[in-house]
């Protein structure tokens, strides 16, 4: 059995990463540790787990950790770089489901984050889990920083086109729309029902802190610099992601390429489903793992890609366990979904 | 592994079912049967399925059924006393999600269902499968009758105060809102999202098939013959009844006695959640097998139990996952919830 | 032209007030009074009115009311108890939105609102605004105390039955369901959307505030004093109340009497539709002043009830402007819609 | 008063129409035309409408509508070409909210609609109604046809900008997101309540008959032939629509440009809100025939521009009766909304 360790189970990811890992066949949960919520039962905090899981948040300290094999993390930004690097100097496995680990250009990071790193040496440790993509690198890394959902989404639709050069990089579209768990549990009056409800809305355009995540990991990936612009919207439903990218492909590309990519590259991925000559709904892939994705290419060469994930598991905690199987050498997929085998 | 068969799979309950089966650790399925989809891969049927099941629908026939240990059949009202007989000669356990082997009272059952039982013979092969009250006939059964949503929400928080005749019987209210995904995937006008969206209406009023169930299993259970109201209601969510009962209570009574005559009753039933001196939340149930149940009597002895479950889960396949538990010697809550010692 | 002030606009019954009364043919809005929000444009406030009204909030003095004709007054508890004294004593007309002048037993206040009454002198002079019930008193008001959401709809269904006494008055369940525009602008984490979006909640059971204010009036227009259970439960809806009422009625009581009462006592009131062997739909009121209400009698006398109504419109903003109308003299659906004449 | 008869008035667009002219000072509503529903009171098809309007639906003749002054048509596509000429050839004003006359390719049309056109002569009779861009050919038609709900939303956007040659034409992105009210009353599996609830779906990618009308009037009002991608969305919110449009502007181009160029257009256009440094929310525009408009432009001269307007209003029956008071000569904001003097 992996023994667990949570650091800031009181927000919506930490409640997913707790149902996952309770249904884990090879996980204990050892310890839950928070910051305002210390001495308070997990399950008074997340009360659908009420009958499911006992234990108390505690205060953190480094120095119980002894018996943990895995700490993960899902503090704000900002929280996560303090305790991380006391974690690491013991030696102990990390996965960081926040934003501090994932930019390397510094610049970039108290741009968009609007506050300082303190922990500049340890982003050389970290290896940013794009399950996906970085399977390799995930095998061997003692801290994983967990990428973002917007990230998440528009990546794994994006990557194989860009490598495979096919999309015209001088601009491409991306407008992705989420569900309100994504900005979290934090009472603001413009996230009460009656302003969200039978709405939609725009935000932070061209402000959003995943602007530069995806632009690093484009790069890294894909080996891509394209220019894009990128419009996150907030619907009115709770989880979920839905991603649509427009762009013009080159001009002897059809869907058949776009088909052959895409199955070269992710056929043996259990949790991609590529969906030819379909378009994808959000409530097929929300409460799963699964990223769904489309494509489609008119008279004109101009693309239209689909992409979509719940934000709280494929875009967090469900990634977050993908990438905790693959450290500990595991099937990728255990306690995520019974996969048979894909054929499409 | 238990081999099993279900006989359609293709509405909300059915996909829902396949759902829970597919992460029982115990459970192989082997045969999907249906009417109108025959030839059709399930995973097309539910596309939420994809990648993770591969199996086509069949017609169906009972003399293949010989590896079968166990057949699921959520068939409409009036089509699974069709086929169940013709199972049950051959020996194999049945769980019918369905209404046709609920009542015993055929006036009844043609008053509400609107049409004639052809199958009276084996109405008293089956056993109720109200999961926390029948859990000996459960054992032993070789067909279960699994009760309806609304049924089940409502029993379950009325039982123990009507066995111990607490509450007074001239005139109980139950109002209960459900989901829209109990009415099933039919394109009806009146079920179209701009038509249910953003409002609310009753419906069958004095005329749902569920009161004559009500009524017949709290004398059943409880020995008691109340006269009550039974208001369905649907509400603008997919999933999840509430039920909220007013009733008056005997002069004598208190909240205390209440507690101890639920905590008597249900301390050892891992999915009832007793929720001393908190209301109950839908969305706390959803997507789990679990009862929340609630009480409060104000300075008059008027009392206010508050009910709620998932209708597709402990209001349908859920409930039927822990009947086929209890029927194989299985831990009850095996591939429903990873559940810890309860302490409320 | 009737020339108005609002104090306290920028909630979502002021909005809902201000977008009333800028298509009222025969009234001018002169200004907008405030508290936390002095110096700002409502149409910042309220950003659904850009293009439709240019004021800026002012800070109230009640020396500037010259020209005024009437006040609405739309603040929290406590509050319009502090300025409508004032305003009253320059004689000019009062319709108070808030509770503070409904209740005139001030232990009950006190209960139920949870803090002092500092005007117990001015309750004497306001006139409880339920347009249909007293519409003679409304007309030489000089302060109006307009009535509670739930109350609205609470006692337009129930006054004729019980003014009729053939409800039996021993027990009396209420359930009603509220979007959540009831529960104001505040951000508090129970109203985000990711909370209430997908769920259901009672809430405030046996202690809301609105229950001493309906056993107050039942007995003042209906000279009832029943025992009833009143449960509020919160909608994951923006907009209205719905409201089911269950009772027992006395043995020789049937629908056609009901019928017969419903049609004596609201067959010229243009805002009451009576829907005679239907069930009302919540989205059928909502964004309208109209009050739909049914009834059903099953074969042991048990009453079904429904009400319901818009909780901005006829439970707060719409009837004030009824009121206003009786006030005036003018023909009382003025503003609000263009009545045809009713047949059922 | 202008006397109205209504074809089609069955649907949601019919509805709110009704409701807008029922509101309109200058207007009487004579007859109201249907096809399956002949013989119904309009009140009965939409239940809100009770109280207001007491109409029966006849069928139509044309020979009937010697008082007449203006018919609305709102028919299905296909069937509004068989009505309009004859109405046409009595000298009769209409206004056709359906597709039928608004393009002028017929190849286009057969291959985007799917069926034959037969009323090629009238084409050339038709204005096409987008208000703020074609007010006197409106003042003098004979008949409008009505623009759709996402080419108005597109058009008001983007007209301004590619007018002043502003957009690179190469490749725009269009994705727009609809309230399901935009399908219809239709009942179809894939528009239930539990279908279209949590979930978001592209449609019709590269296939909408939207696209050529967008495509035929950029051309007509902007004398512009970009070539653009449109990717329409179902929303689960009953009214509205949300178009983000992405594309690149010139190197010289920036927001102030921008801000000059719509203040330019559309500072004496009392329905449109330019919202400079704001972003527009779907819910303040609903109810309304209001369009909210935003741009940003990013350090790489990226164009985010949002559109937003409620599909059933400005995108159907309020532009009509917009178009309406224009063909009339009164004030075109006349029964849709009291405007003061706007100043952004």
């Amino acid at each position: 059995m992996i023994k667990i360790a949570i650091i800031g189970a009181s927000g919506y990811s930490g409640a997913e990463l707790l149902k996952i890992l309770l249904n884990h066949p090879h996980v204990e949960i050892k310890n839950l540790y928070g910051l305002s919520t210390v001495g308070v039962k997990i399950s008074e905090v997340h009360k659908s787990l009420r009958g499911m899981i006992d234990l108390t948040i505690e205060s953190f300290d480094e120095n119980n950790l002894n018996e943990i094999d895995l700490v993960f993390v899902a503090l704000p930004s900002g929280e996560s770089m303090k305790v991380i690097p006391k974690i690491f100097e013991k030696g102990i496995k990390i996965i960081d489901l926040g934003g501090d680990f994932r930019l390397n250009d510094l610049n970039e990071f108290t741009k968009y984050y609007k506050h300082e790193h303190s922990a500049l040496d340890f982003l050389k440790n970290a290896v940013y889990g794009l399950s996906e993509w970085s399977e390799n690198e995930i095998q061997s890394a003692q801290l994983i920083a967990n990428p973002g959902c917007y990230p998440t989404s528009v990546q794994l639709a994006l990557l194989p086109l860009l490598k495979n050069k096919i999309v015209n990089e001088n601009f491409i579209s991306i407008t992705s729309y989420s569900g309100t768990s994504g900005a979290g549990k934090s009472a603001t009056q413009s996230m009460i029902f009656s302003e969200v409800n039978e709405s939609v809305r725009a935000y932070k355009i061209s402000s959003h802190q995943h602007i530069p995540e995806i632009k690093q990991y484009l790069k890294h990936f894909a080996n891509s610099e394209p220019n894009f612009s990128f419009v996150p919207h907030l619907l009115p439903v709770t989880r979920g992601i839905y991603t649509t990218i427009s762009a013009t492909v080159k001009k002897e590309v059809d869907e058949n390429l776009i088909n052959q990519i895409f199955e070269k590259e992710y056929s043996k991925k259990p949790f991609i489903r590529l969906l030819k000559n379909e378009i994808p709904e959000l409530k097929d892939v929300v409460y799963t793992n699964f990223c769904d994705i489309s494509w489609n290419v008119d008279e004109n060469k101009n693309l239209v890609l689909i992409s979509t994930i719940d934000n709280l598991i494929k875009g967090a905690a469900g990634q977050a366990v993908q990438n905790m199987n693959i450290m500990f050498g595991l099937d990728q997929t255990l306690g995520l979904l019974k996969c048979t085998e894909k054929k499409w």
